[in-house]
């Protein structure tokens, strides 16, 4: 049985409500930036304004970026992949895995070649010449949080099209490589915001690019495409500036407790020096995540299995960074399981 | 000057804030059907059910469909054309005109060829073989409501793909082509939620078509993109059933209001037979509506000039049914105006 990521199919298996379970699948911040009740009334009925200027404001102020860099947003991040892969139509497509598999899904049905490097014993392998690489960092499902220079330098020299998804990169302390856009033109930044701002039904996010790439996107994406209670949602995030280091520290202690809660079980071989906000970890003897997945259900507890990320087996499981109280009820759930 | 549509740079050009223009340019409905202080709250932490369960099922029962038809839902009526043209790379687009320019703008980024043809004077001209045709009913700018079994079957002995928008529809009383589905694979209708219901802010939109076209369709398009708070929203919307009559009643209402005010204005030379929430209308001596539009901004009232519509020109004008002030306003500013 696979429950990845859907608590609504998990609940209804296990007869609870969704509220009533603790999601460890999906990396999302348990903490959120706005206060529901502050939030200023939204007027739904005339339409938004096409241009979402004070959304991309706010995006500019929260995210500098260098001139001559662009932006266009999205419903999600998501969205955002599909848009820009339908767009650019790569022929030769090369995945750093382990990944998430909506790359390798659209990828696809585009019908692109695809070429997968194992980000674990291959980094520096030489890419096809012309092709579209798709780097995530911090990457997923590992969190390893990488320095992009040397690959960067390898497929500018490749004359690669090069998408970096930067879709967890606030919750470490490291630059964004859109700096790096105003020397090469074929860079294109991927930012979902739901990861961070710890809202995963607010459908929000964005790519960052040269200013002639955006504007040659855009042609191809509709008016009107953000709820306006999103924007009004995300605009007031974004300002909150004190969430984001506090969101940081936060994040980084209880990263500490939930590695200690994995370590402390022994059910591990290996958990992996993830800087995001969640922890991958493999089971000893190769174990079966799916089993651990069952043994964590009857407490309501769900888990990611990483059996769909090439390069992985069901022996790897990720566990999102929760709160105190989450990591505790895991901690004693975990050390109830004989070895 | 041409404000058509975007309040918010008319409310700049004013000095005005946008929720003082009265906005009768675009086509949406004044009543809303959700009390937002009895919306449930909606939680926004999980990623929302990927299947949009109770969403598609609310809309099921809104819009019932035949057995092997099915639903995909999308960022607004505008994001589903986005996607459907996309997805079917039609060679020959024939568009009924007049028709609002977005199915013209993406057409014409995909390549398509264009075969304009004239709802007023040419509806029953032939067609190319194969081609795919698109048609609004009830239409806009003008509203009216055509029966579309001579022009179906036209199309399907054309073996055509067969597009049409039913945004307005649920402002008559008429039923869906999608009926006619069972019989014909290539058929989809798209429908927008935001005029009727009255919350262009919320972005949901939808097509049905057969079920197999839904899931290949389905391919390219992201898992959650709707957000949490439009589809709790929209679920609402859809379960109030006293609206329906109530809108379609209220709106009739007030389209006579409105057409008495612009009759009596003595402006006009002819008075379109709209069935829907809006009414077009075409100045006496061949005049232009940007002069109108200037007249009517002072007393900061928005119109459509409709010279964008293929097929019309600048003395063609389209007014949004409003609420009785606001036509009220109207009236008197329109007798102000000297012949």
């Amino acid at each position: 049985m696979n429950h990845g990521g859907n608590i609504y199919r998990f609940a209804q298996y296990l007869g609870c409500l969704p509220e009533q379970v603790v999601d460890f699948s999906a990396n999302i911040n348990p903490e959120q930036a706005v206060d529901l009740d502050c939030l200023q009334k939204v007027q739904f009925e005339p339409y938004a304004d096409p241009d979402y200027g004070l959304l991309k404001q706010a995006l500019k102020v929260r995210y500098p970026q260098p001139v001559d860099v662009d932006i266009e947003v999205f419903n999600g991040a998501s969205a955002a992949i599909f848009a820009l892969l339908r767009w650019l139509q790569p022929r030769d497509l090369v995945l750093y895995t382990p990944l998430y598999g909506e790359y390798a899904q659209i990828a696809g049905h585009l019908g692109c070649t695809l070429h997968n490097i194992n980000r674990f014993d291959s980094l520096a392998m030489a890419v096809p010449k012309n092709s579209t690489v798709i780097f995530v960092n911090p990457s997923t499902p590992d969190g390893q949080l990488y320095d992009m220079r040397a690959l960067l330098t390898q497929w500018q020299a490749a004359d690669c099209t090069i998408i970096v998804d930067e879709s967890f990169l606030d919750f470490c302390v490291a630059d964004s490589v859109v700096r790096h856009s105003t020397q090469y033109d074929n860079l294109y930044v991927i930012k979902s915001l739901s990861k961070f701002y710890g809202c995963a039904g607010i459908r929000i996010g964005f790519i960052l690019a040269a200013a002639q790439a955006i504007k040659a996107l855009k042609r191809f994406e509709p008016a009107w495409k953000l709820s306006s209670f999103d924007m009004a949602y995300m605009q007031q995030a974004l300002a909150n500036a004190a969430f984001i280091e506090q969101t940081r520290q936060q994040t980084a202690h209880r990263r500490d407790l939930l590695g200690q809660a994995l370590q402390a079980s022994n059910l591990f071989v290996r958990i992996y020096p993830g800087q995001a906000n969640f922890l991958l970890a493999k089971l000893a003897n190769d174990g079966n995540g799916y089993q651990l997945q069952e043994r964590l259900a009857a407490s309501r507890l769900l888990i990611r299995v990483c059996d769909s990320f090439v390069g992985l087996d069901k022996s790897h499981v990720r566990f999102a960074v929760k709160d105190e109280n989450a990591i505790a009820q895991l901690a004693s759930c975990l050390s109830d399981i004989p070895l």
